[in-house]
């Protein structure tokens, strides 16, 4: 079989791009190697940068987004038992973000790509990127007992942090920065109305808080917590009590409470994997590169990654030109470099380090003291946290 | 002997609290264990702030500062190759800095306050802050041979960071805040014409520089250096061939050389003490807090320790009321941190720091990309650097 790009890795960010360039004819096969009801039960986040929307709109993706979805114009710094709104809508002069699960987001892309009939192989065993350093890039895999191959022209990478992408790489053509954070998210979830209408970030002396949510009827929650925690030490009312001691006495008091549905502890870490392209490979997303969760930066990442790869990929289709695909590691990394900074500013700002010293800490005071009080520092947190333009 | 504010240092804190307290018929004594001659040799750093030339023309000083200091409408940030202005005057609504050699401003000070013949005693050992704890203060001092004795309403202790004012207070009274960086600065001050009219702030892979000047015929050179460079090891051709090598290449084709009269390496420090205030001792300026000299903070954040106190002894004298003094400290400590912050960021972003990671270099070239296309990120650079609001 040979088609013209070949998509390893059917999240989002795959999707997005097979559906880009789908309508624009050119031909894909995406393939990954879970079930389709496996990538529909994961639970992501959801905080869409306007870039983002505008994207999934370009692709034809964004109707129930539209319908369904939460724009925000703005959220919550919560410390020193007070509130401080971030305006986004103002600060940036019009622009905000939508809340949109990433489920339901990679659920529209695979119906949208069913129904226009294209190729996706799911169940599909040790998919390899090969000979991606000549002109004839192919893909293998297993699936039934048979290894298969699809030739084609491209190969895009979009199989997260620990697919096959990267990996087929030789070492010494890659270069990775690494940031470990000494702690990590306990995560809920839970059929109640969220504690606010939009998103709060609290900086806590007990540690970190976010109220999250993914409708008007289902919250997400996230605390702080040490590295080895235990999720089994975590009862839901234990998590609850935790939550309301770290956000300010109005928010701890309209808090709703319930049985959580779902929770989890996850790692932070930045990453960066430099270039983005191996020849006639091209990593998107989180394959190339990962960021805490602080600034809800991970998908709109991937999205813009796929939106320069997309133009690459049609300049060379349409009009026979290199220079869109030979500027993509270039483009792409300028901006995920700037978004690496801005969440881990972010998340400098609003945990607690174990073992930093009360200077530190001081600095982290006064940092949220001015950014409360100078309308330019609010800016930059706001036009970052929207999104910088692409 | 009997004043209403003795004044522990002749350095440009104390003697601008002094001239501004006289003009308000406030009478003080200022002690210094120094000579005249010495305190008038001292070369230290020159850029004003908008607030501290102001508080200068209120006190009746600014005369020459406005006749012969040189008002900066910018300064460059170099890297990469090249250099990036930031206008402060266009970021900031109009405002400037002052540059005016610390000699001069000092020397301007001490002439005003012996033309208007108010008491300064110069050469006093071994000066005491005394029983500030109650009703009644005092300060002893040597001189002479013998041990005298002046006594007073309030103590202001603006003799510097190794002065006797903070030592008098008692240990377990205060809290200290420290922060030590793995490098230093160099410095080096030629007659001749400066690089450029304005400051140059250099981030270069082999360390920091920076360009600054005294006047249009002095200029004032910096290099970062290692904590253990010895400055007999810097011929002044070393020195201006590190230079040229830090700068971009106009810049070093444009360097004007000469022989050196001055030469130093100074370590940089973050140091904070809390609180300000100790019954009726108060702390003003470097004897309560220290930064690197990277944001030219120093001067300015003692001049607004000193407008804060200031407001406050005449808030005594005039209305009967201690709110101004009583809120001294806290007032005087959140502008502090925000101070101490910045100058604590423009440190982190523009030196190198020896055993930082690959990933910390990074985040800190994105921080030089993103600052460079952001005016939201530029004025909050522009407006900590002109100085936040009193």
């Amino acid at each position: 079989m040979r088609v013209q790009v070949v998509i390893i890795g059917s999240g989002p960010s795959g999707l997005l791009l097979g559906q880009l360039l789908g309508n624009a004819g050119i031909e894909t096969a995406i393939l990954d190697r879970s079930s389709r009801a496996h990538i529909l039960g994961r639970v992501r986040a959801g905080v869409l940068e306007e870039g983002t929307v505008a994207l999934l709109d370009k692709a034809g993706v964004g109707a129930r987004m539209h319908a369904e979805g939460l724009p925000h114009d703005g959220f919550s710094l919560a410390f020193d038992g007070r509130d401080h709104r971030i305006d986004l809508f103002d600060l940036t002069g019009g622009k905000r973000v939508m809340v949109y699960g990433q489920t339901e987001l990679t659920r529209d892309l695979i119906e949208q790509r069913e129904a226009d009939g294209r190729l996706t192989i799911h169940e599909a065993a040790n998919v390899t990127p090969c000979a991606f350093d000549g002109a004839a890039p192919y893909v293998t895999y297993e699936k039934d007992g048979a290894t298969h191959r699809i030739d084609c022209d491209f190969i895009a990478g979009c199989d997260g942090f620990h697919g096959a992408s990267r990996k087929a790489v030789p070492e010494q053509a890659i270069r990775t920065f690494e940031k470990v954070y000494p702690f990590g998210w306990l995560g809920l979830l839970a059929e109640v109305p969220p504690v606010s209408d939009e998103l709060v970030y609290a900086n806590h002396p007990r540690g970190f808080a976010l109220c999250s949510m993914r409708s008007p009827t289902r919250s997400r929650y996230y605390l702080q917590c040490a590295l080895d925690e235990r999720i089994e030490a975590w009862s839901d009312a234990r998590f609850w009590d935790e939550l309301r001691r770290r956000l300010p006495a109005h928010h701890g008091e309209a808090l709703v409470t319930g049985p959580s549905f779902e929770t989890s502890i996850a790692p932070l870490r930045s990453f960066v994997a430099e270039p983005m392209r191996f020849g006639r490979l091209f990593l998107v997303g989180d394959a190339a590169h990962i960021v805490p969760p602080t600034g809800a930066k991970g998908l709109n990442l991937a999205a813009s990654d796929v939106h320069y790869l997309f133009s690459g990929l049609l300049e060379h289709y349409r009009e026979r030109s290199g220079a869109g695909l030979n500027a993509y590691s270039t483009r792409a990394l300028a901006r995920v470099w700037k978004a690496v900074r801005f969440s881990w500013w972010m998340t400098s700002m609003l945990h607690r380090f174990p073992g930093t010293g009360d200077f530190d800490q001081k600095i982290q005071e006064a940092e949220l003291d001015y950014l409360t009080h100078s309308r330019a520092a609010e800016t930059v947190l706001a036009e970052n946290y929207v999104g910088l333009p692409y």
